[in-house]
């Protein structure tokens, strides 16, 4: 159906100096991939992150895999994960091995918490996956990073959601050992629809993720008389205190690093404007009974999407009458792993995780693109307070 | 040191057309990422290429990872491939449990043939790749898709450097069961430095390729009542032949879609304009007898690259001098696999090929990026001349 205000697979438009910069690489870029804007990239991420060692790859995803093959599971390691987030930020840890042990979310702030980690904690546990949701940097990250490594376990920080959010000043992402963001299309930033960044503190990674980003590509150990003797490069097995790594192809491309500079430059403020309709947006609807928002008015939340829960079983009634009567496009997310086929078929269908379940159950997610006029913006607080009006 | 002219990482340039295809993108696409032009990008290259599937992915290992998976590899398989090739050619397979076994180059075309296949099959042969090196599709592949087809033996074409190359009217990637195109940065078509595509023939491939390219993503399989329920979209578990196999994130952005949608009609033009070039460049040196070109002067052959062998043990010198003297980076080009630490420290050192070491030892390879200008051309057949002169 055609809607008048669509749940956008676009985060944000581009503005007349990211499409002149995307051009000018086009037209100079030598070579297309691994070049000059790559290290630029990665440098200004570094800075603006707080990180020691930034990594652009093709995409979050693969940021995982990444991190997954680092995390150097044995067979019976356990990974703590929430059931409620998106897929890939599980999946690829199970192919390296690691066995998912679900965290429920906290009900109040929707993503996991110490508490809830710490009651799923075994002498099994090798990582954790601290999942920023929403655009929402957890509460007690910083807890859970010191708690992490006190049990000698491994703190990986979902950040594909929640660039920019920090808590006292320290940024999403460098609490844990590895910090995991997203520049998808959907995403507060995007670098042309694909792309990502993995952050890691310790050398002993450093040294190798461009090898196995990059299919094991790197320098000669010894000096060389001739620029082609033996060859051009070598190729070689990464390896991780001992343990052998095969080598990937998660490499991105220079346009999408040009841009990535340049939007690195504005990040801040689209946070800062999505968190400003967002509080607007909630505090319209403060005295509603119906619609419990999760309010945060500092740079803990960047208002990736905007979410609630609705009480009373009246979430289906809600959406129906939102996208049927209203044209407007709510969705659902993210629906607990445990419950897809994926998950159900290796055998990981007892999640254990009420809050998740009763969230997922009872939530909407509402078009929220930056790109969304103000006038939509509008229509949509005033077809919600209508809505809201009919089934109360 | 400052090459006058250098061995380009770069491939092409972009057209007015081009750059402003880009631009309407990133202002129009929504969503960023598999979206109408990936759909478009996709149509388009079956009709192009001949094939029945073309699946899109972020880059050409990708393809060959994908493809890994798709063989089913059991302990002791083995898959016949060159060793004189690029090694993203072969570790994918490695990466899913293949054994690579080596198969000899032709001393005059410089890639397999059938004969140096046979040598190698054994009844624990499960793959071959064919690697349509240097951009020459190789003289007998249909002779080999039909002595695999024969054997039951999966033929996979690497035609990542050979795209638009053809026999008797049929292109390179169509013979066999899996073809694999790079767009690359260096290549004779790149959409933005990185991309790729895997075509496939049959349609249990086809069906689970899109969950294995895109995080498990997929439709229920029944029908549902309202768009949200029980959720956005499923994600699965893909199966083949009873065989579990895991999903990636392999997508390649819209951006690049739609930029590829316009190369593909160019693609001929300029494997010509290098074609014409190469033949131009080889007869006007067809009086010397230090360089030996493979010409062929026809749709098989798109001279991605320009390589000669160089005679009586004078190639270092001949570099050398170009380099030197001229200022032209001549490079070597492809390491045999086996001779890098990362096929060493696998015991996969002994490949027992000696055309292809002894083409690599004397092989050079001359700059010769699209972009090259006509003055840059001249310049370096003048000096190849001289050099050749020097060395006789």
């Amino acid at each position: 159906m055609n809607f008048k205000i669509k749940f956008s697979g676009r985060g944000h438009n581009y503005t007349e100096k990211e499409l002149n910069i995307v051009r000018e690489a086009m037209q100079k870029a030598d070579p297309l991939t691994q070049g000059v804007y790559r290290d630029k990239f990665e440098e200004k991420f570094c800075e603006y992150i707080g990180s020691k060692y930034s990594f652009t790859v093709s995409n979050a995803t693969n940021a995982l895999e990444l991190t997954a093959q680092l995390c150097l599971f044995n067979e019976g390691d356990e990974i703590i994960c929430p059931s409620h987030t998106f897929t890939a930020s599980l999946y690829p840890f199970i192919k390296k091995g690691a066995k998912p042990v679900w965290a429920d979310i906290d009900e109040e702030t929707r993503v996991i918490s110490l508490e809830n980690i710490k009651k799923k904690v075994t002498n099994k546990t090798k990582a954790i996956i601290a999942v920023h949701l929403y655009g929402y940097c957890i509460n007690d990250i910083k807890e859970i990073a010191d708690y992490a490594k006190e049990k000698n376990i491994l703190l990986i920080e979902d950040v594909a959601q929640a660039l920019g959010t920090e808590i006292n000043g320290k940024k999403a992402g460098t609490f844990g050992d590895f910090g995991i963001f997203s520049f998808h299309s959907h995403k507060n930033m995007t670098t042309l629809g694909e792309g990502g960044m993995l952050i890691v503190k310790e050398k002993k990674y450093a040294d190798i993720i461009p090898l196995l980003r990059h299919n094991g590509h790197t320098s000669f150990d010894f000096e060389r008389d001739y620029y082609w003797q033996p060859a051009m490069g070598n190729v070689d097995l990464p390896e991780l205190e001992g343990n052998i790594l095969f080598p990937n192809n998660y490499c991105m491309g220079e346009i999408e690093c040009a841009l990535g500079i340049e939007l690195l430059e504005r990040i801040d403020n689209m946070n800062n404007e999505k968190r400003k309709r967002a509080i607007f947006f909630i505090d319209s609807l403060s005295e509603n009974k119906l619609l419990k928002f999760h309010r945060i008015e500092s740079k803990q939340h960047n208002y990736h999407l905007l979410v609630a829960k609705v009480n009373n079983n009246k979430r289906d009634e809600f959406i129906n009458k939102m996208a049927f009567e209203k044209g407007i496009q709510c969705v659902v997310q993210y629906y607990p792993l445990n419950r897809y086929d994926f998950y159900k078929k290796l055998n990981y269908n007892d999640a254990g995780c009420p809050n998740a379940d009763s969230f997922y159950d009872n939530m909407i997610s509402f078009p929220f693109q930056l790109w969304m006029s103000k006038e939509e913006l509008n229509y949509m607080l005033k077809s919600t307070k209508e809505v809201i009006e009919q089934l109360s």
